[in-house]
């Protein structure tokens, strides 16, 4: 039984209430025996953050294996003669070349331009797909349009429940569980693998930058089993449960729909330049949008920043970022790294203060005043 | 200050994340600094949930006045030429009748005629709609509609922060702090309201029976203002904070959307059928698959139970109700009721065990079963 941590909870932490509406996962009772007291809701599910504490958690996901909750990340699935036709509608990366057996990352926008989620799309067939999914109801989106012009294409939530192994030892105990054919597996790829007579999609990814799979479960009822087996077979591995890291994702560049960004920014203010393709043929909604905002250039864009810390609260806010008494942005998330020393975290910032190397002041909530310094994202690469 | 409550906060009872994707209201400020430790997560925002304890809240809004963090109602504004198109074209209830200054509860229907959300529609102008909505992303619906229909009309979430003033003595502190039109608004009405300088939207509302108001705070900076004015005028009436309390919306029949039901029911299941105007010629999308629907009969439905119990755990997934050994439906909400010294739920059920009067077993997780009764909805009305 792994201790709630007493390094995260304060005596003003708020606790959260119970009820259908924030939905349980396949895997909500597993990581509550383990002893799972913190949780985030996302997508309307549960999902667990801290195990054994945010420090002892992040070595342990660089050091070893986890398996990870990640039941929230709802499936969208699209099938039907259209599928493919909605599936690049939403988003400005060009998917004509996505085979089936392939995962892409890809941008969702919406008419204006606006970042509408940033899901994982898979590719299952020809006339199939699935987008796992941030912290928005892509659902609601994809029915909407299909609806609003009368595709031929079922847009609906399969019984889907995405378990997560990350870490450096996550392919050893993958191969261990699900057998070996899961080490050819490719980055960003993925094979149908069958475990107890069952066939699951896995995949080569996952939310952090240490490596491992996905395990699409397919079926609610099989979930407790794989976690089990994932964690009776992984002893000698030293698994345990984990969950996506703060510190680990920002270290490592990826993004959080909700915290880096929303509807109101654009994929050139985030980095994502290099997924929207309007130098290729296809059609997506925001293309109009995206190449007047790419003709006319961004007035702000999300930089990293090292901030001369040695703690930070939770960023739960817009914290302001100031050059000297001029408001420079915003900052997004942030977090203290083990691996720098120091602060990082993202920040919005306007049109001259973006350059790499720019001096800027963290406001935090408490009136503190941190120094920062402008740098390219990501923090680190593997 | 009010002290966070023993009686609901079990040793289990876990701790929420931090995270600007859970985001603040403009009055969370207030609501920490009076000790509110409660929480869930609505519309990707904080919803306070308690402040005395779960018993103490219900008495003091049935008897005194409570002001209430709702921020997390947002509103999809519908603004343009087709504004009123798309508005009918979401839900199945007639809306051509509804005039400016009026409000609607319209549940919104997809193309199955799965439920979508339970909004209010606010006529503010021929061409300009706001919904205030339940838990799910009405915003991407829809823009996806809009922009698949090629519809000339923006959604938009504007500046919006719904506060409710809910409870006995609402009209009278409303009156003190608004001014004495507002005991002019009718039920599910509004009026524009000026207050130090600003106007406000102000209806005749609120997610209980208690009778109040919903002011719609039209800019994030005024939000702690007006709230700290309620509180400081509302002394004379025992004002305090509160939220939607879950007993008392049980009791007057009131749904939560996520709760008891979702995008798998249809508005004939959840008792709506009053609002699904398939007599009148009007267009919707979910129009065809409701006349079958409705041609059909429905098999499960909601009903209300009475629930042989002193104290029941908080329903946070589908429990199983029995008729015998056989599979009678689930229950969605539940609670102990002051007004009737027992358990009150909602249940989806079967077809044949849904009569008034049928006798049954709920089953709680902890495998207690309780004898309950069919009733129907609502089990009280003022």
């Amino acid at each position: 039984m792994i201790q709630s941590p007493s390094n995260i909870i304060a005596a003003t932490t708020p606790y959260l209430a119970a009820g259908r509406r924030m939905r349980r996962t396949p895997f909500t009772s597993r990581v509550e025996a383990l002893g799972c007291r913190v949780f985030s809701v996302y997508n309307h599910m549960l999902l667990p953050e801290v195990f054994r504490g945010d420090e002892a958690d992040y070595h342990h996901l660089k050091t070893h294996v986890q398996v990870w909750d990640v039941g929230c990340e709802r499936q969208v699935e699209l099938i039907g003669r259209d599928a493919a036709r909605l599936a690049q509608l939403m988003t400005c990366r060009d998917i004509s070349k996505c085979r089936t057996g392939q995962c892409l990352y890809v941008p969702l926008v919406d008419e204006k331009g606006g970042m509408i989620n940033d899901p994982i799309l898979i590719r299952l067939a020809e006339d199939r797909f699935w987008l796992s999914i941030a912290d928005s109801d892509v659902l609601l989106w994809a029915k909407g349009l299909a609806a609003g012009m009368k595709l031929d294409v079922t847009c609906a939530e399969p019984d889907v429940w995405p378990l997560a192994v990350q870490g450096p030892k996550a392919e050893d105990l993958c191969a261990k569980v699900l057998g070996e054919e899961v080490r050819a597996i490719t980055f960003f790829h993925f094979a149908e693998i069958e475990w107890r007579g069952h066939r699951f999609i896995v995949a080569r990814s996952g939310w952090s930058k240490q490596g491992g799979f996905e395990i699409y479960v397919n079926d609610w009822h099989l979930g407790g089993a794989l976690w089990d087996e994932l964690m009776r077979q992984g002893q000698a591995f030293n698994v345990g449960p984990g969950a996506p890291h703060n510190t680990e994702r920002i270290e490592g560049g990826l993004l959080s729909y909700g915290n880096d960004f929303t509807n109101a920014n654009n994929p050139f203010e985030i980095g994502l330049e290099k997924y929207v393709h309007l130098d290729r043929p296809i059609e997506f909604l925001g293309r109009a949008a995206l190449e007047r905002i790419n003709a006319k250039g961004i007035a702000r864009r999300m930089m990293g920043l090292f901030i001369d810390a040695k703690a930070l609260p939770a960023c739960d806010s817009p914290w302001p970022v100031w050059a000297g008494s001029t408001k420079a942005g915003e900052l997004t998330s942030c977090s203290i790294s083990p691996m720098f020393g120091k602060g990082i975290g993202y920040a919005m910032l306007e049109r001259g203060v973006w350059e790499e190397g720019t001096k800027l002041t963290l406001e935090t909530p408490d009136g503190a005043r941190h120094a920062a310094t402008v740098t390219p994202l990501p923090f680190w690469r593997p």
